[in-house]
């Protein structure tokens, strides 16, 4: 069976997604170069409209429908950043979103969706309160479902963003994307594989959750029961559209333990003044912990997303006015 | 009398630093210029070379000396991006930098000035401390010294950044520095009211510590006893060489009361995902407080640094790890 999404439905996402998002900038520090002995290029998604590279995939998904599909809206249950993408793609084709999330999800992410003009149904806390809630709001307004990640047209979208990378870059040797649901890796692979397949393309994922790994050795989709990392934008198993992209395309899955990805965003926060959310560093970790064979070579990381809970920082910081 | 720095002398020390120093870029957030009302363009010094604009005006001091002069190495007292700065800025040049510093700074602050390979030595907390211990390093190594910001040579390195606003932002109506000891404000306002006067020219600083403020407004300096502010980089009074520049080019000066000023730092890291340090959140947050009529116009606000101490975000992120 041939592989979903191909190159030409990339590009055409890439068509139709690109007036509305940021061509997000590479950045590079000498100190995270010094560190890990490599020329590392930063892809910064975390500077992505709504924080993340998730509206990618979400903007390609509402754009992509036909009006009359469009005008009865879009619906999805995630407690992240796609939630945040559906509800912002949505306003921009001003078409409601009606986005389910669990009652337990943090007041800062219902923020966020609503923020966005996202209208916001709340569930219980299992995958099957989500899923039974999503179906009665189809049934109900007959909007349009866009899952989080196991969409080819959604992964099509994620994927667009090699191709600003193979532009941005020239002569990369490896490529590494943190890894969860596999929508980023497996769409960005596709279009690695096809345009430059020299390059190593690495996905990355917290050694606590290593589901994919495992699925790739195996050959068929392992889930871990209870997933727990502090990269909690990696949590979720590959689905069936995109094991087979993950399968055949990616070279290699490397592993990084929960404090080294601490360190990671560390360093990234202190020398480059950015801000990332832990799934980011997950990358980054792997490499400062020597699971990749990196010295002296050109490797990109794609910094996935921005959006991390700062309450802590900033209660520190109120109780140092005097 | 003439005022110093002149023109010329900041083009000068541009053509000396640039190939040293990075042209930071210029981010906006539309989300920011919905709540302040204006088109708000950042100039991003907190992503220059150190984390600080400071960067340029030591540099100027240090590529400015004679190879006699240079070969004794450079001495400056500094707890902060100063120290930094000198110390990088010595590296550059292969030379000796010699750097006072209290007991009681921050080890990680301590940690940057030995990083950059500054050679520290620690003195009691007083200025005056500083001061004898700064002579006594001149005095046994014949380095030359380099004020903090109360010298033409550094007020002509940190107005190049006014240079490169000038290029970058066509149009701008209104040009907001943070302003502490007033180097940064002094040689910026240099700049613009050389080339386009019509930019209303506008120094930030905390209400708290409002002594440039005081200064303008009676025609001479004015001091602050015990000056406290979350905006630890701008404690510092105006000197002699700071004070006229202020005095006769800056339009106006702008306070902004602490709390708002955490508002304003934590809108810029949630929005833009960048970090900046307090200082830097200044001019933000005067204009959240309504302390300047901004509607509908261009304004620059300079971002003047990043290092802050997140130490309380990464131990709430590790007390997470399971």
């Amino acid at each position: 069976m041939p592989l979903k999404p191909n190159l030409s439905e990339i590009q055409s996402a890439y068509k139709l997604i690109a007036p509305h998002i940021h061509k997000t900038p590479v950045l590079t520090s000498s100190a995270i170069d010094e560190k890990v002995g490599a020329n590392v290029f930063f892809k910064c998604e975390n500077l992505q409209k709504v924080g993340a590279f998730k509206i990618r995939g979400a903007s390609n998904a509402v754009f992509g429908l036909s009006d009359e599909e469009a005008q009865r809206g879009v619906v999805t249950h995630s407690s992240g950043n796609h939630a945040a993408a559906v509800a912002l793609a949505a306003r921009w084709r001003k078409i409601p979103a009606y986005i389910v999330m669990p009652e337990t999800s943090p007041q800062i992410k219902q923020k966020a969706v609503a923020g966005y003009g996202g209208k916001i149904t709340l569930c219980g806390s299992t995958p099957r309160d989500r899923e039974e809630a999503g179906q009665k709001l189809i049934e109900k307004t007959g909007a349009h479902f866009i899952p989080a990640y196991n969409d080819e047209v959604v992964i099509a979208g994620q994927g667009t963003v090699a191709l600003e990378i193979l532009e941005q870059i020239p002569d990369l040797d490896i490529l590494i994307t943190p890894l969860g649901g596999g929508g980023l890796t497996g769409g960005v692979a596709r279009v690695i594989k096809e345009f430059k397949p020299s390059i190593h393309m690495v996905g990355a994922e917290p050694e606590a959750v290593d589901d994919a790994y495992r699925s790739k050795l195996s050959g068929k989709i392992v889930t871990i029961e209870k997933p727990c990392s502090i990269a909690d934008g990696l949590l979720m198993p590959l689905g069936e559209k995109t094991f087979p992209l993950i399968y055949e395309l990616v070279d290699e899955i490397i592993l990084a333990p929960e404090r080294q990805i601490i360190e990671a965003m560390r360093l990234i926060y202190e020398r480059m003044k950015i801000i990332i959310e832990p799934s980011s560093a997950v990358p980054l970790a792997a490499l400062l912990d020597n699971r990749l064979d990196a010295k002296g070579r050109r490797v990109c990381i794609v910094l996935s997303g921005g959006n991390v809970d700062l309450s802590a920082f900033f209660e520190w910081l109120r109780s140092r006015i005097v």
